[in-house]
This record gives C-alpha cells, structure tokens and sequence, in this order.
C-alpha cells in the first residue's frame, strides 16, 4: 500500500529530478540513503545534524519522493524512505551515480 | 573582459548546477549550445523556437551562467554565449555528458 504519491517511472522528468537534486540538504539526504538505504525521516536528520524545522525536512522529502527520487512509505509510526535506484536508473541511466560521486567530490 | 559575472571553477557548486539545470527551458538552452558551439541568445531563442518573454529568456541565460554553466561574452550589440565544458568537467567529471544523454531520453 501507498500511502503518498509516487510518479510512475515513465512520468519522472529529467528537470524535477535535477531540481529536486539541486538543493545542498536535498542532496546529503539522498547521499544518506544511498550509503545507508531505507532509513526513517527522523534518523536521516539525526544523521545530518541538521537544525532545521521539522516541516523543512518534510518538505525536503516530499520534494525527493514527488520527483520520484524516493519512495516512502509508513511502518507503524515511522516513514521510511529508500533511493529509487532502479526505477531512476531504467530512467536516466548513470544520472543517480555521477551525482553521488560529484557530491563526494564538491565536499 | 568579462563584462558579466562568472563564478570561478573551484565556486562551481554541486545543488547550484542541478538547479539550473532543472528546468525544462534551461536543459533546452544548454543541450542547444552544447550541439551547435557559441550562440547568441537571440538566436538560442530562434531555434528553440519559444514564445516567452525576452526578460523570461535573460532570466534563464543569467541562471544558467550564474552556475557556472554557461559563459557570456559581449561582441557588438550580442552576448555570445558557451557551454564551460571544461571547467565543469573538471569540477564535476562526467555529470554535463550524462545529463545531455538523459536529455535526449526523456523526450
């Protein structure tokens, strides 16, 4: 069950994606969970340490999964978020990859 | 002389360059002066054949260099615009070529 929306793989766009990607705190959240796969919302920015307001970080993930960066869905009380690599590989081959590359790079 | 602001290679930053580039009339913008070398806007404009507002258009050209993406030069009455292909290869090996392949395949 699906309890967010989640483009199909057909209907992700190359520029949602790339915007999506195209924010610093965007990008360590996917670079989190590419390293660490499924994670719940609360511990990637535990992770991160980031201070910011929880419903900045919704928003971030709701940016993520909208452009079909990320699928979402709940377990009891927690929202568990993984990459869609294959779906986003099938889509824009190499894309996902050379981004996680360049952010180790831009560090 | 650069009579426009240009950020220098080492401040081409990661989230910067996919936010430029995600826009579906930038990605435009870029994979046609990635095909045919150094453009003026005004005939970019022409051949991607968009009916948006000249100010929308510089609005695009100013993100797009801004970035790091692109660079402008003035020669006469046109602002000559190029893709800094090697400034961002080396900034960020591989990502320009990946992106104009997903170009081409999400269409």
């Amino acid at each position: 069950m699906r309890l967010f929306y989640h483009p199909d793989t057909k209907d992700i766009s190359l520029p949602g994606v790339l915007y999506a990607l195209g924010d610093p705190i965007r990008l360590e959240i996917v670079k989190h969970l590419a390293t660490e796969g499924e994670q719940p919302c609360a511990a990637v920015c535990e992770a991160l340490g980031l201070a910011i307001a929880k419903s900045t970080m919704s928003h971030h993930f709701r940016v993520l999964r909208e452009a079909g960066i990320t699928c979402c869905r709940k377990e009891g009380t927690q929202h568990l978020n993984t990459i869609r690599r294959q779906d986003l590989e099938e889509r824009f081959p190499g894309l996902l990859d050379v981004v996680l590359g360049c952010v180790q790079k831009a560090r």
